[in-house]
């Protein structure tokens, strides 16, 4: 039966619902804690945090559960911080700016954090699960983890990419279908296309590896729930429907631009961080849109946004928010995680029986 | 239960399986005939048929079966066939006509078969099913067909065109995901994306209207069947799978590509139609990608191509060929109609126990 899948038993948890590692503040310790509480998964996306934050949020997180819980990092990729960004992406960036009313052309302190230390805690909290996303991790890490007994999760956009991840040794991973909101984990180059549906991705994946396949990607409720399971994943990953919880930090006009949502104004760019990433259409991503194949790599755009980001949220602009969101966003409610999760494994429920 | 929805029951048919109206030849009346014998809904795609050749087409498809079947067109669109096509599009057209030998810039008699001269047929022969894509019927027609208690079924691929098309009176409507096959049919204009991939799109349309739900895009055997229905559709509706069969018509150089597909080798793209369709990328595609802005719109650039087209298929160059196919293609296995319709039965109904 669905709930009872060998992933859920590995996890050991309830319900083999996984509360995306989504990054950028969303995963309080409160919604992870209480996601792994109610018997799924609950992640914290750590991937913009420094060491310091991420060991202050994983203790935060234990005193709340003592139930397992995840850490999602990404994985670095070579890039050239000293790249010369186009004209034309300064200019209008910096109108951006001057609309905030915030300094134009900003010094950036950094462009990410290191990956090295963000890992030594992940190792030194010995974190029951970890997930990874944009690339693969380094064998030396791997080896790290499996000695702690970590379960290692990794994300694959094509069969591809997940084969290779299974050669890598993760313990299972996650596909991640053109559906799904925020940040794509695409890392293998060379391919026609990446943007494969969950309903034609999770099938092939699952006919090519022998580890268990986690579908993410359109699923909102119930429904999806129980096609994920369908098309044969050992469970489902859900980012958007946990951005509305009552404990999400996402930002309040994040939270209502996706109880706003439409299935079309939901779109891909690359406006925010220079990685191709899908979220609700607004002013900031038009702006670029012309400029598309002129922004500057991830994670230097990223950087260079992160200033724009900043002041947006604090003036409550959502014009110049990322407000990450899958394609089925509409669907999403306002509630707690305990409430989310309770109603996911009872619709689920509903549907096998009418299945 | 799956297989008993109130769709099946309304179209008398044994199982929810309607096999794609694919134009251009794949879909024989013994294809057509197979399937609708087999118990599902075999559907002729007569889009780039003349009148005659329909009639011919569903005689021959009554003399193989008593069961109901369908016939498919393309709802009309208005063109500029005067339209000067660019300089840079031609000279690649040429460029591969040389390749196979065929006149240079030939005239094209005309661009597509007249819309009226068909429905007359579809209405003489009084077929149980019709449905359509790429827009909405005149009401004159959904009137006649009503009255002769004609099934009609409208394509949609946003929430918007499913509301548009429950409007206009039609009985039942496929939600066409992105991972689909062949030709999008979307025909609403201004949305910031018409690319949502099934998960997402069939439980956010079930949720907006009261007719039955068709789910295409993506399903290939039993699992995804059975995806479908826990999505909230009535029936799926399944193309690729069918290229491959026995019966069909596809050229065999296209049948052996869908067999050999992979996750990222199957694209979208204009260059055959001037329409956004889904196949299995060759050398064609890529020449004409970076011409992707300047090529004329369907149905011009489709006739323009049909000399292209026709020829390839008769020197066995798969290069030029058209072959469309959706998302999942690699699971496409070959064999008869009637074998695939019991194979697909059985593994949905092996899903639905797992569940």
């Amino acid at each position: 039966m669905w709930s009872n899948s060998e992933l859920a038993k590995r996890l050991h948890i309830q319900w083999p619902i996984i509360q995306a590692g989504m990054a950028g503040g969303t995963t309080t310790p409160e919604l992870v804690a209480a996601v792994s509480q109610a018997g799924g998964l609950g992640t914290l996306g750590a991937a913009y945090m420094n060491a310091e934050q991420i060991r202050a949020a994983i203790r935060a997180i234990r005193e709340q559960t003592d139930k397992p819980f995840g850490v999602n990092l990404f994985i670095p990729e070579p890039f050239d911080a000293h790249q010369k960004v186009a004209e034309s992406v300064s200019r209008v960036m910096n109108e951006v700016r001057s609309q905030l009313d915030i300094p134009l052309d900003p010094d950036v302190a950094s462009f990410t954090e290191p990956f090295e230390k963000q890992m030594a805690i992940v190792l030194e909290e010995r974190v029951p699960v970890f997930s990874f996303t944009f690339g693969m991790l380094d064998q030396a890490w791997m080896k790290k983890l499996k000695e702690q007994g970590v379960t290692v999760i990794g994300t694959a956009t094509t069969v591809r990419e997940a084969v290779a991840l299974e050669e890598s040794g993760v313990d299972m991973l996650t596909a991640q279908g053109s559906e799904a909101g925020g940040h794509r984990g695409s890392f293998l180059p060379d391919a026609p296309s990446n943007m494969i549906g969950t309903m034609a991705l999770v099938p092939q994946i699952v006919d090519r590896v022998n580890i268990p396949v986690i579908a993410a990607g359109g699923i909102m409720d119930g429904r999806g729930i129980a096609a994920a399971f369908a098309l044969g994943a050992q469970a489902v990953q859900l980012g958007t429907v946990f951005l509305t919880c009552t404990e999400s930090g996402a930002h309040s006009l994040h939270k209502r631009a996706v109880l706003e949502a439409s299935d079309e104004s939901v779109v891909i760019t690359r406006a925010f961080s220079g990685k191709a990433a899908r979220g609700v259409s607004n002013h900031f991503m038009k702006l670029l849109a012309p400029l598309e194949k002129e922004l500057p790599s991830y994670p230097v755009q990223n950087a260079l946004t992160r200033d724009i980001r900043a002041a947006a949220s604090k003036q409550q602009k959502s014009e110049y928010l990322s407000m990450w969101a899958g394609q089925a966003a509409s669907l999403a409610k306002a509630c707690t995680a305990k409430e989310l999760i309770q109603r996911l494994v009872d619709e689920t429920e509903q549907v096998r029986r009418r299945l």
